[in-house]
């Protein structure tokens, strides 16, 4: 099978951030990939570094996803079409593309019922034994490179992963004009989710942290803030996202939702949430877990290119591919930090 | 204001089963009640006994709500029209009606969008200081004193209580064709919940306890049964209904849940209960609370006389107005039973 | 009855503009009238001239409704309380309100389900045989009386009425983030919901209109606009809110309705619409009429105070009460007019 | 690309029903086809014919799908699995399977979001150019070859595909414990639609028709029915399945809807419908269209298997193979007929 379109050159070097082992990252030179049918071949502009990405870094392992063997890193990514497999509009090279990381099998109950992001053969960028995409060229099924608007950056347009989290949490809580949303956890996420709120329609956004450096940011981007540890008034919220992880900021969450509440859960790090039953059914709350996102990436393509979601505050620190670990190791260096990207 | 109908004998002796104080109830003898405008008068013809009327007679309060004078215990009741005021058709006088225990303001922004059952200013039925129902008369709301379909006895027509909670739980959970249900507490509320989820169009439901009389009974209704403490298959479910308030139950239903599974917590029991992150997340699991109900009530008695829920396999036992007090010590001393009626 | 708080001149005097036959105004003195339990006694700010109010003026019917007695008209207004009846907090005289015009029985079925808007027994301003609120005291019940968010006028207070209807539209199309609007229909009505219909994230709104007036200043408000008999695409949009009643303007708006687009009928006129069953079945469309409003008035008011719905382009004239008969003959007079409003 | 399972003799005769041209229907002896990867290779045991089946034999076109060479015609079809292709379990061999006849592209916007049957580029059995099911050996995609349960026969596991219309309608109408249904038209569909609606739990479901005959099999099945001249009370309806295709049945039903009704339009014929305006706003009335059905046969097989939908009464009568043409005049030839059956 050949592509339909003239490829790269296909001995030309491929540099690639290897997780070898544990705190062990390699830049490799590996074969530029060729597109299978329905797939394109992306030069990769900006990659975005993620807390699962740290993680993998750190330890390895991610629940029972383990590192058995070398795995390409990254996978908030965007970059370049270059080359079409059979069956893609070769029209596309040279195009923008934002690269939804998760390509599912398509023919299973949960695909054909359109939540894809719940496929139990889900191929994920970056999730063991799937390569990641901080590389020169990687290759992508057509449908999962989203054509990004005009005059967006590769970096912004990166930057569609951790905004889509946002925009399914929207949706999943149906946020929308008249509510007051409560986000527990100031980080990238939860600053995204806050914007993201706020284009939905949201009368009001609230973040919570412990880091007075993420709170202050909250508020240049005209959001409310507090400290975690500050009482919240019970009954003053109608949507919760939790996105730290934290028991605590649960609890103090759930507290805070009005009668009708929803929440929805974000972020990963207990793995038990105290769920106090009083409330839960007094108020009749609603509560869901998220897992990544489905059918998110135009919206959040169009909230950055809009400026409704402003990606700038959020991209703190930017390496080339070459500084990958760098990367990876900047949330342990540097508390007043919030995103790092690595443009190869 | 005078009812627009003749009124029964003003005089005449209404006995009625006050709690007076933990485990001590009396039978009193008080005034006729005349109805006010928009309301009906009502000869009580059968009250169930629910687990919160246990409660209150054993322990005097349940949450924030204490008994701090004499109250007519009882909530799940029917009977029949015996007087009507200003406003209220006439006609209505000889009907059996099943009697919504919970009479909301009507105004505030809950009652307004429909939410009446989270009304902050609700007055329900042996919800003290609001007198409950086990009399021989008392007036009502007229829009909550439901025409019980032809045919229908005061008993089965008491029983549109404990129904309208599963028919709550099921639109909640939107049980539908195609839905494996889990029911955990084969108690009256599990029992009846499960007859109602099976008239939604559940393809299979299952319920567990740990009480072998229960389970038999939820065989001889056509139901799967297992006991509470043998292994649930992961994934197993669509619907997860926790009748039981059990943490343990919780927990274990929630993993028996397939993706995109709903649960309802309906059960009380638990001050908190233990959510798991894994499954919340990675299987898209959904979570409501549910309080009480709201306009389930035509559905319930619906299901009632249709025979689509039967009452009478959960119907075990049957008191008098005198006995009331046996009635409220049934489940205590005799485990094999399910559900008591007084009649006054 | 007497109100909890002193009530204004009982003999004061309260000009009403009374609709008396068709064409013919008269501003009669009338008693100012005194609230009764749960109702507010409200002086009228200002009140915006709708079509209905034209329609009742130069026919004296809108459909099954006719005006057999005089009646005084209008019902988009706002006000300050002055009198509160029992059980009405006295802290809100001096209270900035919004007044929604229909008050509904609150314990009929639809009423209970949330529904109060399909209530059968609706009492509505300047419906016949129900006065309306171009007068100087009003009372209205207290729940229909929604404070203004400090700082509104109430002149923009009494724009919550028609912003009302494009919040109720955008909720029953469901309008959100990534959604292409169209709305055929660019009077009052129009450029109130395209407000809205940003306000709930919709990424691209176009009016169409037959006006060049209207359409500049759709423009003006950062719309797309264009010609109403200029072809639109087929399948480019995924809303349509028919505001025109022009039966030619719903059957353009449906064809162009992209898979899985939804429709919501808002405009009066053609008493038949021609629905084609190609585009219905084969895009899946979903169309939805709407009957004024429910529980849309906080979120309109909401939507006014933040600006995210602009009042002033809208409101091009202004009377005085004495002038009512001149408001309600604006539009016939000057084509080149929107919304005229009467501060009595 | 070999089928990983021995495959029945290729040289095999394929007797296939072949629309040549109007009314000239051939069984022509065609290649048995092989399963290429992710297909199986089925055996036919059943195939019903369907009103379009019989449309394109009468007029050679539906719409803009234009018969321009010869097609296989039939698509209501289930048999056995008799080889399979890569990527298939072997262990489908020998399994009864309901077959979903439209097969979409599994990557555009539409099949993403769980509507592929809005799939522009959707290869739908017997849909020119697209051959359809009337053959020995067909080949199909194993994600829309659907298991049947156990003890189903070929004849009643192909009824899934006009049962699925029903499902897609009750979940479109949201049809739940408590509606009234009404159903203009007792053919085939209307007739599967009703028992589908009574098992989502419909109060009640009538049926309208202006055949005796199918009044007659509406009431055997247990459903109230009257002829569709005679007129419906106004509001006595929560649900319309419009099945006949006739405008009048349309705007007939319109009327009868109760407050906040829903309407789905099933039936083709009349080009365009006539939609009254006051009741569509007045009662809020919703409709949808619906195309085909999507992740509906597995709960239509359920149904089937259970017997709450009996197809039986609906299947009155069979053909051979080579009796095709015949099966396709039977409703010329035979009023009193529901649905003919071919067996291969």
């Amino acid at each position: 099978m050949t592509p339909s379109t003239p490829s790269p050159e296909r001995s030309a070097a491929n540099p690639s951030a290897v997780l070898r082992a544990v705190r062990d990252i390699a830049i490799e030179d590996r074969p530029v990939p060729q597109p299978a049918p329905g797939e394109v071949q992306v030069r990769i502009g900006a990659v975005g570094i993620c807390g699962s990405d740290v993680h993998y870094y750190e330890h390895g392992r991610i629940g029972d996803f383990v590192l058995d063997s070398p795995m390409v890193i990254g996978h908030e990514s965007a970059g370049v079409v270059t080359a079409v497999g059979e069956g893609v509009d070769p029209g596309r090279i040279g195009q923008l593309v934002a690269l939804e990381p998760g390509v599912p099998c398509k023919s299973c109950t949960q695909c054909l019922a359109g939540r894809y992001n719940l496929c139990p053969d889900m191929q994920f960028f970056a999730t063991p034994p799937v390569d990641g995409s901080i590389a020169e060229y990687i290759t992508h099924d057509a449908a999962f490179a989203h054509p990004a608007p005009t005059g967006l950056s590769a970096e912004a347009a990166a930057m569609a992963e951790p905004v889509s989290v946002g925009v399914w949490a929207s949706r999943k809580a149906e946020v929308t004009v008249g509510d007051r949303v409560l986000i527990t956890g100031a980080g990238p996420v939860g600053l995204f989710a806050a914007q993201v709120a706020r284009a939905y329609g949201a009368s009001s956004v609230t973040l919570t942290d412990l880091s007075d450096y993420r709170l202050e940011i909250a508020r240049q981007l005209g959001f409310q803030a507090q400290r975690g540890d500050d009482p919240l008034s019970e009954g003053s919220f109608d949507v919760l996202f939790e996105c730290s992880g934290a028991a605590a900021a649960f609890k103090a969450g759930m507290r805070a939702l009005d009668r009708n509440g929803r929440a929805v859960v974000i972020g990963m790090g207990a793995d038990e949430l105290p769920l106090e039953v009083f409330a839960l059914q007094g108020r009749e709350l609603t509560i869901s877990g998220v897992f990544r996102y489905r059918n998110c990436y135009p919206a959040a393509l169009e909230l950055i290119a809009s400026g409704k979601v402003a990606v700038e505050p959020v991209l703190t620190h930017r390496f080339g591919l070459a500084e990958t670990e760098q990367a990876l190791t900047l949330a342990r260096r540097e508390p007043n930090s919030l995103k790092a990207v690595v443009a190869p």
